[in-house]
Parts: structure tokens; sequence; C-alpha cells
């Protein structure tokens, strides 16, 4: 099968187009080059990129930069690493694209956190999916039992939970990504009275101390803070298995990366 | 020793005054009453204010806002939580005073800094304090090792650590609350030559990714991320004492809180 970098980004702008100031694009590498194969992953890590060159795949997919800014606004100047990282991928010959704003808005739903469902297997339990946030009406169980099989299904080693691991709760809402500051989650718990939020990251003065004083105020709610990779690799997994069945000739894998912190 | 509630407030703004456009006001009480007593705090939670009630102290100082955004934007909308937090503070006839911006900004060194400095028994080892961090030539220890100090000597029961807990590191730099940003906290990394950068939080795919990368390609970085409260607290609990010495005849105490989060 003879496809293009390019063809593959065409494919993947693919309901919807991109939109027009996003952070979407070709970050590296030759739109015209034949791809050999494809390696998704949440971020261009080093050891994502030594994958995808292990591999023989070319082209590389990522949710988020290469040099630690949302709006990619360039690597850091004067900076060791960051020299040192663009000279490797410029060596290297890969091509890596962006997706971020497209998958999150042009898919309905919302096509991270569609793999993030998948990945908790609580396709059965959508109450509905909304533009920042999906309500799931789960069989009743508590904080603490919640937290546990979010860790199992996820695969990771530990989230960060505000209320009482004992607080009974039957609706959650999820939020991937950088959704889960005041702005987006407060209204979840609040308004929609979800039981729990489950999100990826948010300012620690935000939903969290919202979470202790509901309690505080008599209100039981909780919140499992997942990590913002913990959240958004699901969906990039998923890109992964959709790729694979638009191309079945080629070889196409997720490449996932050890958790980012060490508690201590 | 009879003394305004703005009298108070009048002292702490020396030096340089308020900002023009500042989030650093009385968000409720009389600025006439009477002060009883002081209560300083990071935030205030229903714990501490219900500790200012029970210590007699009509005077809150806190460090972030009430109501979850750090422009004090007004309660969420339509939410129960808000509104019985309302409710509440305007019973109790507490006076809150938020200062943010002044002792991070009018201070030099940085308020706030200057109390995590005092905490980690660092003063000593003192290099620079610049506008946004505060660089640090420590005797020669371990990433590990200092983790485990930073955490015994703070009070709190875990950081998040990036980097190989073997690597030997000497200058460090600091940043206390939002600051672990790429923008802050990446250059104090790379054109400053920190081994370590230790920080309150920041983006997740910001300054810990970095730290990734440069271990992965060759430079020994390290990160520990100790949470927002837990890098500010200090500073207003060095407020507390200063604000004792500055009225002896009134009570003036610090009121901590319970860790955020629990890890599961």
């Amino acid at each position: 099968m003879k496809l293009t970098v390019q063809q593959v980004i065409d494919g993947l702008m693919q309901p919807g187009g991109a939109a027009v100031q996003t952070v979407d694009a070709l970050k590296f590498g030759d739109p015209h080059a034949q791809v050999t194969g494809i390696v998704t992953a949440f971020l261009p890590t080093r050891q994502v990129l030594e994958r995808a060159v292990g591999l023989g795949a070319n082209l590389v997919i990522v949710h988020e930069g290469a040099f630690y800014t949302h709006h990619d606004s360039g690597p850091p100047i004067d900076d060791p690493v960051a020299a040192a990282k663009l000279e490797w991928i410029e060596q290297s010959g890969l091509a890596i694209f962006r997706i971020h704003d497209h998958i999150h808005h042009r898919h309905r739903p919302d096509g991270i956190m569609e793999g993030l469902v998948q990945a908790l297997d609580w396709d059965a339990y959508i109450d509905e999916h909304r533009d920042a946030y999906s309500l799931f009406n789960l069989p009743e169980t508590t904080l603490g039992e919640l937290a546990q099989t979010v860790k199992a299904r996820l695969g990771i080693p530990y989230v960060r939970v505000i209320g009482s691991p004992d607080m009974r709760c039957r609706k959650v809402g999820a939020l991937v990504g950088y959704r889960g500051g005041a702005a987006t989650a407060i209204p979840v718990l609040g308004r929609e009275g979800a039981d729990v939020v489950l999100y990826g990251e948010g300012p620690e003065w935000e939903t969290p101390e919202y979470v202790r004083d509901a309690n505080a105020y008599g209100i039981a709610k909780g919140a499992i803070v997942l990590g913002h990779a913990e959240s958004e690799s699901p969906g990039m997994r998923l890109l992964a298995e959709r790729l694979g069945e638009r191309y079945p000739g080629l070889p196409v894998h997720y490449a996932g990366e050890r958790p980012l912190f060490q508690v201590m």
C-alpha cells in the first residue's frame, strides 16, 4: 500500500476538516514521504520516538507537543535538552503529526473521551456526552472502590482522591486532559449533580478545594485525579486501532509510556 | 489594643502599597470592625474558618480565594456548595482579607518564598533570589534524599518526583505556587543550570516531560512537585509570626489544613 504522510493526515482530518486556529499540524518530517508504519502516543517522548524507529515506522501521531507547551511556541530558548531533542528528531527523519483540537472537537463524541470510556469499559453506563465532559450512571459503588476499579482498568499505579472513600456514588462525570479546572469540572458536580468527577489534571485550588468544602458543608462529593497522560493515552490507543482498521496493510502501533511521576 | 480590620490591612500593604490590578482585597466583613484576633491560612476552608471562630479571631488572612478561582470571579453560579459556604461566612461575621499579589511581588524576597526557605531551613544555602524563583547551593545529596528531607521538613505525606532517585544534586531552584510551568521552571533547569527544581504545581506536560526528556538525552535533571498548598502554606505561617510581632497584644495564629489529596 502506497500512502504518503499527507494522505494519512488528510484522512485524520475527516470528519469536519481542521479548525482554523489549531495546534494540529505536521511538526516534523516530509508530507510527501511514503509511510512505512504509524505509531500513536500521548506525547513524543524519546522512548516513544525510539520505539517508532525500532518498529520501522516513520510517522508518529501524538496528542501533545514535543516542546513542553500547549501552543507549541517552539523549543525553550538556549536550552540544552531542547537542542538535543531537536537534533535527534531531525536526524531520525521521523514525521511527527499532532492531533489535539480535531480529535477533541471534531469528533462526536470527543475521540479522546471515547478511548477513556472504552478503557474503563463504561460504554453501557453512558448517560450523556457533552462538549467538555461525559456523564455515567454506574451501578452503585463507593469512592474507594471506584478509585481501585479505575486504577486497575487504566493500568495506572496511583490516583489522587478527594472525598471519603466510603462515600456511596452512582452518577459520575468524566473530563479528560486539563478539563479538571473550576470552569469545567465544578458545574458537573454542582449543576449536573454528579457524585464524583474523574479527571486528568486541573489547578489544585479549584475543583479539589471545592470537593473538600462540599463535604465540610454536608454535601457528599468526590474527585479522582488520574493524571493528564493517564486520562488521554487511551484515546491515542483507540486512534491506533482505528488507523489499523483503515489501513490494513500498514503496521500501526500505540506506544505507551511509563508513569511520569514517582510518588515518594 | 484597639485596632480595626482596615488598620491591619493598611499595615499589611506596607511596603509599596497595593498593586493597581490585584486580587488582594477585603472579601468579607466590616473594615471598621475592631480586630479580636487574626488567623492566617493558605485558603479559607471550612476548617480554617471554624478554627478562627473557635479561637475568637474575627480576621482571617488568606493567600487564595474562597470560591475556587484565582481571580475571585465570584461563587460558582447555582451551586449548592458555594451557596452554603457564602451563607456560613456571612453568618459568621468573619472578615476575610486576601493577600496574594502583595506578598509575592511587593516583598523582596517574595514573602511566600521566605516562608518556604525558613521551613526548609535553607537560609544558609541561598545563592540568589530572583523574581519568580530562588536558587540554592546545597551540600551534595541525591534526588531521593532531597525528596525525603523536603517531606520531613515541610511535614507533608508525599511528593511527586521525576528523575533518578540516585542522581547527585547540589544546585536547586525553588518555585512556589503555580510557578512550576514551562515558562518559569524550565529556564531554571536549562539556562540557570539547576540540577533539580522544587515547585508547588504546574502543568504535567510541561516541566515534568522536560525532565523526563532531559534524562533520556543524557542530561541529569530532577523535579520535586510539592503541591500548591504545601509550597505556599509556610509563607502564610511566617506571616502569622510577623503579625504576632507587630501586634504583641493581639492573638495571631496560623491555621494549617490536612493534605488535600489521598494517594490511592
